[in-house]
């Protein structure tokens, strides 16, 4: 079987076509740097196995004709000349690093379905106005060196290149020790010039499109993110001598609190809430539980939206049973990708007669920080399961094929502007 | 101020006065062994703090005309002679032994009253018809060596001595071996003769007399008690892409049994339920939960009621949204202690105008096993604010005073018949 994603009759458009079978082979190919027998990959940032996914994508790049420039968090700049080069570049990309036990696709496919379209543009002779850069963006996971989305992050000025330096690992190997190591330290200081704009194709990490059925995400921003920590603080007391009525039982004031976060979610869509970490004191069978400590993560795509939750939880932490200690800890402003480029996409979708939904991205990414410096968009494909930081992440042929089609048809779409 | 617990004007029987304030130096004195500065003690059994305890203990009883019996498990019986020595002994007593960081009432108090009945007797000159026998039992904690009430439970036969020997504690010392290195592995085999009856006085643990403001708990029987695993599996998924409608939150399920076990207790007065154990995983912010393992306690005096809570809790389980698991892991049967000595414990603190309620113990207790072979029942005193195993557990002098009045009058009660 081909992984022809351009069903028989179904071309609406004299677009040059990507090779999706030279796709999946790449996909298969690079896994084989930091791969398992399962077919999941572990290749940590700036790792020996990050290294040679590099090593192989600066090579390809290279024999397409691409200039490579790298900077000095170690993003790669693959750049295709275009007619004129007094243009901005069009940028694609995304991320070769994985989490531990990741996927062959969360990233990955956003960089290699770039080096496709690159190769497609050689092979059909279609020329550009502008130049076309692949960008392969330093530590986007965060699982070796935190902040994820470094790279991007310092690109977009929101992390300064000698911070982000000196940050280490828990090895105490910090990342500019870690650049050395693998020869990924550049001269780009600052990164290149500015993008005409940046669009990036990823796996839709959640079940939206394949519940719906749907073949392209037109991925319109990303939801905003904010983190609590709550203390909730009972009386702990013998769990057969108290009688009901005396009892000031953290745990339940906990559970009440887990309802009403997910609650609170269902009554903001399309919000969701998170109570992911829970530990309780003493935690022992027969004492009635004196203190329970929460980790709460609220997302929405609007800060509106998020004012609203917030406010919903603060008062049902103050009505609760008994004495809770509610703190954000952390926030993410929501994303709004830029209206144009979002508009391209879903264009090109419709174009190549794809079926599309917009959405809001529910993880974050690196267009996230590049939209704050460039007009942004993103394009997402099918996730098996919604699966993702996993071995068993999966993406069809198909599915891989019709992104990096979209792609292709967005640029070319922007490049006629 | 003197401890006398009767008031003015309030005594209505001409039974010989036991001496608070003698009680309350034994209380303070004895708290030395093992104690702490703060008035909590440490006095782990078998340790060297216990075999203190017991040389003090035994070295009393001696001086007052007792004879010892220790038998294999180091239970000690002062036995006081009575004016029929063909009669079996009435039973007093309870454990020296306590929690790490516990108090100096938990089982102290059902002792020390015993010794200060004895001292009461001989000063008053009065003989009773049976012989009185005080005992210490061996390890009713079970926080060095498991299970607790050990020594009681094989007096009552439902442990073997010879399995109680071999059992050890962290550090590998057995039971046998820490016997023979105090010096309290005894002779009376089996234990002595049966006894005509054994009334225990122990603090409440819990706060019902002190709410109540009521001087005397008689002690109707102990709540059986039954014991609960479930295992929550549902989905782990990325928090921000995984929208509400389509989650499989394993904490969610939880907190809706957490909620449904406190529900369920309430149903059933005068049961109680507990959910004092909670783990989750992967137990990271943004992760919806994938798994919840929990421990349950459900208590209720009656074994319908038990039957009740049961099954309203599988049904909880059965209907939750996640899979789940649930297993009846250990019970312990409701204790109904024997109808005579308990209204010969209601007759005498009537007699002495104390005010007092009936009551269910929720805590375990050596009078549980030894209802099992003998007329039983016990006498409780108020804990302020509910507290035990604890170093801040309090029972005022004049409390324990009544305590140890109400545990004579019952004792002249029970000679009598």
């Amino acid at each position: 079987m081909s992984a022809d994603p351009l069903r028989a009759g179904e071309r609406r458009s004299n677009t040059p076509q990507t090779n999706g079978d030279r796709l999946w082979n790449d996909i298969v190919g690079t896994a084989r740097f930091g791969g398992a027998e399962n077919g999941g990959v572990t290749r940590l940032t700036l790792s020996d196995e990050d290294r040679q996914v590099r090593d192989w994508y600066v090579s390809e790049c290279r024999g397409l004709g691409c200039t490579i420039e790298i900077d000095g968090i170690g993003n790669i700049f693959a750049t295709y000349p275009g007619e004129d080069m007094s243009l901005p570049a069009i940028a694609v990309g995304s991320h070769l690093d994985t989490q531990p036990k990741g996927g062959r696709f969360d990233g990955i496919l956003g960089v290699l379905a770039g080096v496709e379209v690159l190769r497609t543009l050689k092979e059909s002779g279609t020329r550009l106005r502008h130049p076309l850069t692949v960008v392969n963006w330093t530590n986007e996971e965060g699982s070796r060196f935190s902040p994820a989305m470094m790279g991007s992050g310092v690109f977009a000025g929101a992390l300064s290149l000698d911070r982000a330096h000196a940050l280490a690992d828990r090895e105490g190997t910090t990342v500019g020790a870690a650049l050395d190591a693998i020869g990924y330290r550049g001269e780009a200081d600052g990164g290149p010039a500015a993008f005409a704009a940046y669009v990036e194709l990823h796996i839709e990490q959640g079940p939206l499109l394949e519940a719906s059925a749907t073949e392209i995400g037109v991925v319109t921003g990303v939801q905003g993110v904010r983190w609590f920590d709550v203390e909730i603080s009972g009386t702990e007391a013998h769990a057969g001598s108290t009688p009901m009525a005396q009892r000031d039982d953290a745990l339940v004031a906990a559970a009440e609190i887990v309802l009403a976060v997910r609650d609170i979610a269902r009554q903001n869509p399309p919000g969701v809430g998170t109570v992911g970490f829970a530990e309780v004191g003493p935690n022992s069978r027969n004492v009635v539980p004196g203190s329970v400590g929460m980790q709460i993560d609220m997302r929405h795509p609007s800060e509106a939206g998020l004012d609203q939750m917030q406010a919903a939880l603060e008062e049902t932490v103050r009505t609760v049973g008994a004495g809770a200690d509610l703190r954000h800890v952390w926030s993410k402003a929501p994303v709004v990708f830029d209206p144009p480029i979002v508009e391209a996409v879903r264009d090109s979708t419709e174009a190549l007669g794809f079926s599309a939904t917009d959405i809001v991205s529910g993880a974050g990414h690196d267009a996230a920080h590049i939209a704050t410096v460039t007009p942004t968009a993103m394009i997402f494909v099918p996730s098996k399961d919604g699966l993702s930081h996993n071995e068993a992440e999966y993406t069809s042929p198909e599915e891989c094929a019709r992104g990096a089609q979209v792609l292709l048809q967005t640029i070319l779409e922007l490049d006629r502007r």
